[in-house]
């Protein structure tokens, strides 16, 4: 095979409580990444879309995850990378981390998966690190795992698999820009112990409901008392929504990432529909334009497809 | 029945990673608590150790639990406790929860099971009201639910039981004083985001670890970088102990809860008793006083025994 092809799904990280270790890769949206080897040395990247990325490999979020992977493959002088992204960058619903993953997956398919999906996690990061200054593995580990995953820990890299039930999507994207550094930089370096508690009893309890298939307690658990309550002001009609969601039936939800995306669960594929609607009547009301997605969690992560 | 009985476990709060929301219940050691109706208006307590503790049921730990249990039983006038107290106070592994647990379990047994589980939480965190100023429940829902149960929420109260595989647990109790109060004080009221976000991943790797009986996830997630470095300098020997109990193939372990006594997991029960030589010979080598245990993980909780 000289050419692959794959899907690489949107991921919504932090997932409320899990600030920083916890995300889950989406069936939609998905970027479609072709590559193959090139005589070129280093990355040729060719964008088929319209949001004019860059395409010096360094400046790439796949050019840099791809660059990492050739500084441990002596035998490959570069790859050509053709790129047609459907997740816009900053929605929040990681755009960089699809981009990136799909590269090193793709890339690592072509090579017969000589490496670990560990391995590709840390490849991955660098373009994180491009994308937001922070190497970071929330999206990246959903996306190449796919299901949810724990991030235990970054240095040295553990992650974790958590079963879950199935569970259904929502996601709203109000087309206002967050930078993930501006998300980052207005959080308080200190907290206080007894918000630190709340959250760690709280992502204990998601993660059980999540393995015990236990939507109550997931529902119960998706609660944030530190990161939101500072972030959800960057997001227009967050606490409407997040309320009015949970009324029509939703388990319960947040920002997806650093925002603006705002992503809710629900058991039953009617509620997340229903769960859309009442999305899209707010942002009508305000008169902010959206885009929404009704989805379920992808289980597989990257793959490979044939066109 | 006029007379009810029942052996009250030892528990080991926090968890290393769990403060204040993670717990287990121990085999050995337990209290034994005699519990009868009496005509005599509200709690006699009679103590038959040695721990000369308050016999007025409002200054007794669990005088104040049956006190509350009697505020919501208008049909019952009094109860007559006998309390034979194996578990030493201000031990570390939940003495004041096995009074408080133990005699409003052994009450609702003599009441045929008129209160549920949850309501014996919220009576007995009176009973450790009285012994710490807080009303904590991360020692008295172990005690109660048996096994380990996370309470993800006091108020309101949310007690989780989390499936564990088979672990072995070595104790040790060095004879010093540390009182919780002064365990708490020393505590800093914030904390860096950055370690809080470090301590949520361990915890949710410690509560994925037991309920897919991960052992090498336990080990690894049984890491605190908040509470022991603060701690552990009330405790002599700890950093020793600890570093050689992992040496010698204990999973992980740490401060019992707000110490003195340390506790270790083991995955089997030969490393568990190697795990109580290696402390053994640290505290006779500095020259201190200690008991030891060597037990399970108790999945019943407070039961009732034939005498």
């Amino acid at each position: 095979m000289n050419q692959i092809t794959v899907h690489s799904p949107a991921t919504v990280a932090n997932v409320v409580c899990g600030f920083d270790i916890l995300g889950f890769a989406l069936n939609e949206p998905n970027d479609e990444l072709t590559i193959s080897l090139s005589d070129v040395r280093g990355v040729t990247i060719i964008n088929e879309d319209d949001y004019q990325l860059p395409t010096k490999a360094e400046d790439n979020v796949s050019g840099a995850a791809l660059l990492a992977l050739l500084s441990e493959t002596p035998d490959i002088k570069g790859f050509q990378l053709i790129s047609k992204k459907n997740i816009k960058p900053g929605s929040g619903i990681g755009s960089s981390a699809a981009s990136a993953a799909g590269s090193v997956v793709a890339a690592n398919i072509l090579l017969n998966n000589r490496f670990s999906k560990e391995d590709l996690v840390r490849f991955a990061m660098f373009g994180e690190k491009v994308a937001s200054g922070v190497k970071h593995a929330d999206n990246i580990a959903p996306a190449i795992y796919g299901g949810v995953t724990l991030i235990r820990s970054i240095f040295p890299l553990d992650v974790i698999s958590i079963d879950a039930p199935e569970l259904y999507v929502t996601i709203v994207h109000p087309q206002i820009e967050v930078k993930t550094s501006d998300a980052r930089q207005i959080l308080k370096q200190r907290i206080l112990l007894k918000d630190a508690i709340k959250q760690w009893g709280n992502i204990a309890g998601l993660v059980a409901g999540f393995i015990n298939h236990d939507y109550d307690l997931i529902g119960r658990s998706l609660e944030d008392v530190i990161i939101e309550p500072v972030r959800s002001i960057l997001i227009p009609g967050f606490d409407e929504i997040k309320l009015k969601c949970k009324e029509a039936g939703a388990l319960g939800g947040g920002i997806s990432g650093s925002g603006p995306s705002i992503f809710m669960l629900s058991q039953h594929a009617s509620t997340a529909k229903i769960v859309e609607d009442v999305m899209k009547d707010i942002y009508n009301r305000i008169g902010l334009a959206y885009h929404t997605h009704v989805t379920t969690i992808n289980k597989q992560g990257v793959k490979q497809i044939v066109l």
